[in-house]
């Protein structure tokens, strides 16, 4: 059984030393979750999408580390802090936009850092307290999150979002998907319209998978369409959630996220980024730094085995985009909710 | 054989009777003809599209009066008449948008009307030889088009397209594709970037197979894509096709292009629409007026026999969009480029 209780969704879950993943690939056809019980394990499921939403990321990255104490604690310490190094080098070498990612390796480090003396087992016992401590802390940042951002939604609003940041996409209930469900756990009346979010599918597999599950109205519809119904006044807001913030309030998520946010302003529809702290790189001054990750030409030729583009095309395929902070409306954070983001204003989030 | 000759793409032809259409519901996985004998075999093919693209569905529509004539041609005149009158409204009724299936058919009525008197053989000669002359005058247009548009694109340029309004979108040559395809006829370096236009995806299924085909580079990208390429430079004009032009300019196109249009503004990319005269509707002050197909769900959940969406959610499928004129730098005509088109300027374009 998990260690961390009181989830509508178990992305990921730790069971008998190993760490068990929903298989999101495969999703909606089927639920099944894939076991791993290695740093190289969790690794591969990060870089394949097994696994995927920044928050989750980073919690499955945890328990990567986790996994490789637990598996080399019978080493000696200085090996064993060899291999664990080694264990961090290619868990950071999975995806390099989501920055949740780092952030959670080097918490990992830093509770390693406390007993620079323990021996291998106990460090293993520290490091999986952690990623326990990570998952739980998940779920409730994103309550937090979820209550601040309902507030900012209107009853009856319909609300549109892009990608998956929903439970799937965290240890639970999600960032984006989560203020959606916190307004709705709140009284309001709350439509979903969802971005199907090519190359894969996360909006038509996974946003809308979650919205039926928890029984919230969900309208699915290709990206190209968010312009339309915008046009039209069938949208009123828009949430999404982020890989990363810049420190002068620039976003990186899901490729096509720049384009909602576009289109939203021309129309005056309200842009909120969900992000908690963790997803917030003040190393970085401005979004063009962002590391933008290009994927396989084979997601865009088709999807999975169904393949229909011509051959002898060429492909480009960012897996993000960076949308500048002068299009968001608000960061909502589990702390506070930032309006208009600006580098002064991100920086106050930090600053108490 | 085709009465028709001179075409790259022979997307519909006349043979022994019968019209056959390359079946572009299949393409590029599969390149075959579909023949049909009547007026509602053409109606069929047309909103199923096998068809599509607003010139080429004009051009099909003419041959579906010519069938349904010549299968009708021993009736006497009167019965004959009836039955026309019933194979022009099923034409009519097999889709909403694009105003060129209405100009075709109002084309053929006009001939018919020419001579009154004559009798059901020679009204169907008559008929054929009227849906022959709109491919060729299609094929001579999209060449003049091309010729004129193709000096609005600078040597060297990258060039978005979105959907499909090429060769197979039309008698031959193409409107949007045409003027690539003039470009490059007279010695510009020009490569495109494709849409892949979901949920039809005749971008990633159609245009590649065109521009490989034509051996111009083709660089496919999901339609939520086009932003971060703007964003970064990568992307110098745009060029696209149109279902329908209202009296002031207003576009409706495929469904996204509203979106190429408002990115391609806020990144100073001139945004050009290739539009024969057939396909500008007086009738009509501006886009608001335009009658937007909504087409079935199943085409958004997935893909032919491919299903990723999740079960139980509701699906919204407009096939087209509207543009507003201002978002407009110029409509390509086979007459004269109108630059910012105004209804003022449009309607210059028939003064003459």
């Amino acid at each position: 059984m998990s260690e961390v209780t009181g989830r509508d969704v178990e992305t990921l879950r730790w069971k008998d030393g190993r760490l068990e993943m929903i298989d999101q690939r495969v999703l909606p056809a089927r639920f099944e979750y894939i076991s791993c019980d290695s740093a190289a394990g969790v690794a591969d499921g990060i870089r394949s999408m097994v696994v995927r939403g920044a928050p989750a990321i980073g919690c499955a990255a945890a328990y990567g580390v986790a996994l490789a104490a637990w598996k080399l604690r019978d080493l000696g310490s200085e090996r064993f802090r060899e291999e664990m190094e080694r264990a961090f080098e290619v868990l950071a070498g999975s995806r390099p936009t989501a920055v949740n990612l780092f952030w959670a390796l080097q918490r990992m480090r830093a509770r390693m850092a406390v007993k620079p003396d323990a021996d291998p087992p106990e460090v293993a016992e520290e490091l999986l307290e952690e990623a326990h401590g990570i998952v739980s802390e998940d779920i409730r940042i994103n309550r937090a999150m979820g209550a601040l951002g309902a507030e900012l939604l209107p009853d009856g609003a319909r609300v549109l979002t892009h990608c998956n940041a929903g439970a799937l996409a965290t240890a639970g209930h999600g960032t984006a998907l989560g203020v959606i469900r916190s307004a709705v756990e709140s009284g309001k009346k709350i439509s979903v319209i969802a971005d199907e979010t090519r190359p894969f599918l996360q909006g038509a597999r996974l946003t809308a998978w979650e919205m039926v599950q928890a029984k919230i109205p969900i309208t699915l519809i290709s990206d190209n369409m968010a312009g339309h119904l915008m046009s039209r006044g069938e949208i009123d807001a828009v949430v999404v959630g982020t890989d990363r913030v810049a420190a002068n309030g620039d976003v990186a998520n899901k490729i096509g996220t720049y384009m909602v946010a576009v289109l939203a302003q021309r129309h005056g529809i309200p842009f909120y980024v969900a992000c908690p702290l963790s997803t917030i790189d003040l190393g970085i001054a401005d979004g063009s730094e962002i590391p933008i990750e290009e994927r396989d030409a084979d997601e865009v030729m088709g999807y999975r085995d169904c393949r229909w583009a011509a051959q002898g095309v060429a492909v480009r395929n960012p897996a993000f985009d960076v949308t500048p902070a002068d299009l968001v409306t608000a960061l909502i954070t589990e702390k506070a909710v930032v309006k208009r983001p600006t580098t002064d204003r991100v920086a106050a989030l930090f600053a108490s």
